[in-house]
């Protein structure tokens, strides 16, 4: 039995309610900082972070303790608080922190809550695009608020015009040498975008795209999709998982339609 | 001489307003659509194309008639019309049809005028991203009104980090098997982002990307840029040019940060 079931609805519905108004309360500063302007630092690991990304998920994590002062967080920019409880809260407070300096549009804000390691809630926003995916366990997958569903892909249509959201090759090499695995995917799929945010994601959830392939991430990265991609009725598949040395664990998974994304994963297990 | 100079100031001032007051109501017309819906057919190339693109393409056309009444007329969607005419207005009234048709905020609507094949305007605006590029002969670049300008990239700066606006695959191998080409691209540049539609071309001539190489297009795709990166302080460059049987003629180019195009256009001599 899935051990959600456990969590009684009238619980969950108010975890989802939160954390849509967790997340219009982080827009708002993205929003306003965008506008403002922010510092642009480079973590040790290189990658940049900015004082949008720190103020977002202190208010975040501000929110949450307040409402939910027994939960756990996870976030990309601050140590974990209560690893122990059984409810966790997992964010990336600006994914895409090179495009949201550049400003480009496709950055998202990440938030999940997860019970004993299975997502609950997820939400992925982006301010700009002023589009916002939301789903809790059992209730469905939303679009601006507004129900949504995907639909299978017919096998016969995989033939070359599906349309697939890869990692950049960057992702395959950063942590080990998969370049060879970037390559493969991009020849047998070559009707690909490449965004390098949580965009890809949110496109598969909205079957804009009908697959979305992401690669070498951190937890967060991760942390809503396959409760967006499932209670729309899609698939999400784990194909990697590994500890970096120095750094984290990291996850490739694959969501989308469950044809292609079956189809996909045979690329992962040669 | 530049045979652009050729052509009084005043004259290049008109164009330039009449060509914004002119994707201004292409991007209201496409608003509208998205809003109201549209059909979809396939096109002999299996492309896509709707009626939007059908529509904003005859809008254009109407406006461009009714003011210049001597001018030619090249678009995506209709026969050239005055081919002999020196100034010739070039359109893809929706490039990025499929990503228009996923609604995916991406996609963009081009228009150029060019002079005994010289660009003098050119335009792309994304209207879901209320994204408008412009830049008249002379007159500099702007982006939604204000003046912009490209700073160049310290070669130093190209060691992997530099950000690479990329085709798809399938852009390198749908007219000739060049799909090596993409292959070593990206590698040797893997911090890409590959959208499919000419904002790609934006992210380029805002700084957004530090370059976009675009590959296997017809002139209309590429009719806006070059004025648009150059009067940027940016460089555009032509790596490929060749004609397609029962198609018609394509290139492959290269704009951007001028040190960086360079260091690409190498990959394309080899």
């Amino acid at each position: 039995m899935d051990i959600r079931n456990e969590i009684p609805v009238r619980d969950i519905e108010r975890f989802f309610t939160k954390a849509l108004e967790f997340s219009a309360t982080a827009r708002s500063l993205i929003l306003s900082m965008l506008l403002a302007g922010f510092e642009v630092k480079r973590k040790p690991d290189q990658s940049f972070v900015t004082t949008a990304d720190l103020r977002v998920e202190e208010l975040l994590r501000e929110l949450i303790e307040r409402d939910f002062p027994d939960h756990g967080i996870i976030g990309e920019e601050y140590p974990p608080t209560r690893p122990e409880a059984p409810f966790q809260w997992v964010m990336d407070p600006i994914d895409g922190t090179e495009d949201f300096v550049q400003r480009m549009p496709a950055f998202g804000s990440i938030l999940a809550l997860h019970y004993r390691g299975e997502p609950v809630v997820g939400v992925i926003d982006h301010p700009v695009l002023d589009i916002r995916v939301s789903a809790a366990f059992g209730m469905g997958a939303y679009h601006n608020g507004r129900h949504v569903t995907l639909p299978d892909l017919d096998p016969d249509a995989i033939d070359g015009t599906e349309r697939v959201m890869l990692p950049s090759r960057a992702n395959f090499t950063k942590h080990r040498d998969d370049g060879r695995l970037f390559d493969a995917v991009a020849r047998a799929h070559p009707n690909h975008r490449i965004y390098r945010t949580c965009f890809t994601h949110t496109c598969a959830i909205l079957g804009m795209a009908d697959a979305a392939i992401d690669y070498g991430n951190p937890i967060w990265d991760f942390a809503a999709s396959r409760i967006l991609i499932e209670e729309a009725g899609g698939k999400f598949l784990n194909v990697r998982e590994w500890d970096v040395p120095l750094y984290r664990r990291v996850y490739g998974s694959i969501m989308g339609k469950p044809t292609l994304v079956d189809r996909l994963s045979m690329l992962f297990n040669q």
